[in-house]
């Protein structure tokens, strides 16, 4: 009974539909800190996904469904990529202006504080493979059959283009990336920026090796063509992989200056991949000692770490000192605190804690460092 | 990554996604036995739901996320009743053939053991307002300017034809469904069937009253616009509104003739609506006795009764007994059983226990009476 | 490794314990508002348990334990009843100091905000089986033959006194509460003073209708031997049977003008009982109109129902008007607020709302009548 | 109402108590396989608790309480180790015969599948600190003054002696365990045989060392004094801490024969701690290939990995493949099965997967190494 009502009145005037939270419902909002340490001093961290789809091209959904994913799930922004070239429900929606799906998009995401970037799918054999061009002005202009020319296209409307799932055993049968000549010769000339490290359910540690050997952009997608939900299972937990954008203000052109500048991280399961630049402040922001104290004479000091992000990091403890509540493996709660009891077998004014942080990862089987310093009240 | 994986080989060919299921996953599929008593034996007990909208009218999805929503509940037969006259995505999807929604939605049941029924709804101010017509040929015979001649369409098809929400808002400003005399002419003309009694998240106790007085089938349906999941909040235990329909065999067929002869029950929110002849059995096969025993030398008997449906059941006990354990009020879980203790004051070899259903109405302010015959071993 | 701990240093001195809570941790503190209505005005709703067993008699736990369940329950005030004559482990516990397990528990509550009343049970055969004796000043002084002396003792320091579950199948094999001569008796002596209506997992229509014939409180007590934990299925969301007393202030000495005031409501499962005089306030406070308001030019209106109590209220309206998404039956959430929409047939400045409240009892098959005022504004 | 029911009747003759259970009960059951593989073949993997305190010594509860705990965990044996020299509830509890608490937990075991193993804790300042001999036949003779005396008796009762969290900062302020000239003398003596290295909430590196040094047996304890539902947050997931016991069948004989042998691993949060002999077979028990294929013409494999126990094994990939949907970080689902994509660069008849278990230490900063063999069908 749904559409007349809007010509009338809106729904619940009163905003009379709050009910008592039923106990066992899952925050699905995505939550990573803003960052500012290092060289990376004030960053808002922007949640994206940027790789999605409708029934404009392959998907499931009309595009306000994926305004109301995104705002359940609180991106910042997000941007449906449909492909150009692959149209199988064209004989129902014609749709000649490619920018149609993005146009509604806007228009739904107008009640919301959210972003939608205007993007496309250029969907090609290897190579190139399928690639998202993002920030376009017109997607009708990338409707060409060379290959290169659609690049160029792309590149004529200053769109930030990155490389998907290049570890997709439907191009590629051994799922393992590997850059192609073509893929050398769009980065040479800065039609190709950015390349998918996680595409739905996959992680590429070759494809993260390509990103780090080639000034590549870090992107992690959801690729969703069906229900975020269901993809994803949220109601048990889940979340789709996001891409974290380090951006100087919540903004379009914000987001834009922070891709072509690599600046991002990957959220995906509970991996966190990054660039080492971005990964330590990130950590930093995420992870911090709240308040620490010695138990009564003993040597033995209590700390409370608290975890400002969605991330349940998994450390293995490096210190000099044994811990006395745990062996080397520690799991951070997210969102929350965790506390330790560190043997340092004397009372310390002051001391070090380092820890692997096993979960992230800044290069294939490279994990980061985390040093947290403890200093007694 | 869609769509090339289809071509080159089925996604999971061992079956290997089997994973634990996660404890807090909700089971979200709707269940009701079978009925065999009364004069009702030998009844399939199927769940329905017959008024759903998609991108073809002013939903927000494609025809196949109805199907595996309706699988995920393991809905026995759908339809998808596009609006007729209201169509605001023609401009992107023409759709001239308006069968194109039924037939998709039926190529994707095809891998699934789910009946889909050819419906439209026509779609109209009031009288008649909105009504849904099941088992049609063609619906593009039903896109006439009269709405006297949809009607009459329709029942040259064959159709089954119901008037949809009564007490819509937007077309009753008091919410109080009543009868016009155009109804009651299709209803002489034997071209109006049924009426919804349940509308979304709306039930009215006038349209059961008006179904009662002019042998109309009762009708409940979630017609959903946007997901399932999030309209009925499935993830906190909700389910749609569904029509339960007593058929003699599971086929589109069947459903046809039960709904002509009204042998029907909706079952919304904990609430269940069907006529006595239907209410009866119905309960008959969700309430057991499992066992009984009177402990030790007392004159306290031990009950274990079984509930094989979704409802929980909200008993008020009528018997000459009371309860050891219970005041009158006795809810039964769900899918389980509840013990209760009776004090029958003496050693008895069968006693009868008796209660007001409260959470069933079979007319406004009447709720059926359970009668349990208790047989000591 | 508990005892030295203690005569080193407090746990945390710290309080680093602090974790991020469970999500699914259920918050097991009973809770009703104060009540200020009627009659009623101004008075302090205390959760009690006056019935409970330690090692001290046929108990499993140290008085300690039951300190910690009751802070855990949030309650305000308990009592330790051992048995004054069933003392099965008095070879390895001789406690020739019937005040013993008190002394322990009042010492345990120091460190919270606990009262703990000195009680005893009075332990016989029919008649007068067994009570409860509160508010004694020494239990030694109870402990003689002749059962009538027993009463005298008690009476003579002031104590309140009830008869524990009258319908004890091992005491009345029928498990029906009946009032012998000895009871009236004790009653004419002023000396028998409240009734158990409920106990551990039971509840008496016959209780309640003694106590009603006779002027005695109302009492609903665990009766605790084991874990509260386990007996009341803390973890799936249960909780003990308490007497709710309504207090002028939270003091055990205006709890005991209270109890003999027999102003007191009983807790058990989801069921409320108590006199009219303190259930209509009691509902009163915790169930109001929140706010109102007609949805557009309708004369539907939605109506916000805020329950700040722990009962799941189950309401079976009474009212003129029929609702919009709702049947007869209504089930308030606890601690929350509820939905409505109210069909009023025009668009008023004011309306009621009357309700038989299910769940609650003033007397045997006797249920509140809830009436609420809706103004809009 | 508890105590007469006994009497007359059994609580519930029907055992009509089943009721549908609860959807977030949690199962608190501890399960790990039996093993039977390397030097390992055939033994029964047994849990056990062996170091608990009643009101006996300095704990909260009575002992029927420690017999229920251990049979809603479904441990197979446990221990009452009652402080002999440490009596704070003496003048209430005088008990004469220290072997009265054990006397009262075996009555209460009767009804169950329960081994109750005699037990005391020889309660000393360091050195030796606090130790408990389990298997003994008379407590009363370890109740001696000089600690020497009390280990020899031990020993002439045949007794398995371990040595209690040498980490306590009560007695050990930096909570370092090291171990003392007496501790040698006990172990040489062989009047010493373990040492916890978990007690409680506190696990010891320091002390896993110690019995790898001096060939003692690991055990791990829960020093339960209140209730284990609290303490271990049973509600929440948690589990107390346990040793496992490989023996050669379900008796207290062979936990005997086991503990001497030092055939135990310990099971500690999510922490299994044991040496390389009992790792090895305990993981290959738990772990196993269920069924493996190639997706399609890829080269990308789907391995099923079945966990058959409680623990979530953290697993570190050191394969020569990296995983399709993983980064090198794996977690294993207890009591079910995870789903992993190799990518083997080619269709392989066979192949290794091999990784580090972090979760598990057979020494300090020693993780075992787990080797999987994958063949295809």
């Amino acid at each position: 009974m749904k559409y007349f009502l809007a010509l009338f009145f809106s729904c619940s005037a009163m905003g009379l539909m709050a009910q008592a939270p039923h106990p066992h419902t899952h925050d699905r909002s995505i939550h990573f800190p803003d960052i500012n340490s290092g060289g990376m001093a004030g960053y808002r961290t922007l949640v994206c996904d940027f790789h999605q789809h409708t029934v404009f091209s392959d998907g499931s959904v009309w595009p306000d469904i994926r305004v109301q994913e995104a705002v359940r799930d609180s991106l910042d922004a997000i941007s449906l990529t449909e492909h150009l070239e692959y149209q199988p429900h064209k004989d129902d929606l014609p749709h000649p202006d490619r920018n149609r799906s993005n146009a509604i998009a806007q228009q739904a995401a107008k009640a919301h504080d959210l972003i939608v970037v205007n993007g496309s799918e250029i969907t090609r054999e290897m190579p190139p493979g399928h690639n998202n061009a993002l920030f376009i002005t017109d997607a009708n202009k990338l409707v060409v059959d060379d290959p290169y020319k659609a690049f160029e296209a792309a590149q004529q409307q200053g769109a930030f283009v990155f490389w998907n799932h290049p570890n997709w055993v439907a191009q590629t049968k051994d799922g393992i990336a590997k850059l192609t000549d073509m893929h050398r010769q769009l980065i040479a000339k800065k039609q190709l920026h950015g390349i998918e490290v996680v595409n739905e359910s996959t992680y590429s540690d070759e494809a993260l090796q390509i990103a780090l050997d080639n000034g590549l952009t870090l992107m992690g997608t959801s690729d969703i063509h069906g229900l975020i939900d269901w993809q994803f299972r949220i109601a048990e937990g889940g979340h789709r992989p996001v891409t974290l954008v380090f951006a100087k203000e919540r903004s379009a052109e914000a987001i834009k200056e922070a891709l072509f500048d690599r600046r991002t991280a990957v959220w995906f399961d509970n991996m966190l991949i990054a660039r080492e630049r971005e990964m330590m402040p990130l950590l930093a922001a995420s992870i911090k000692v709240e308040k620490a104290g010695y138990i009564g004479p003993s040597s033995v000091c209590e700390v409370l770490l608290r975890n400002d992000s969605d991330a349940e990091f998994i450390l293995f403890n490096t210190s000099e000192y044994t811990l006395h509540e745990h062996g080397e493996l520690l799991v951070l709660n997210p969102n929350g605190t965790t506390k330790i009891q560190v043997k340092t077998r004397e009372q310390l004014p002051l001391f070090n804690l380092s820890f692997d942080v096993l979960n992230c990862v800044t290069a294939p089987k490279r994990h980061p460092q985390l040093q947290l310093s403890v200093k007694l009240p």
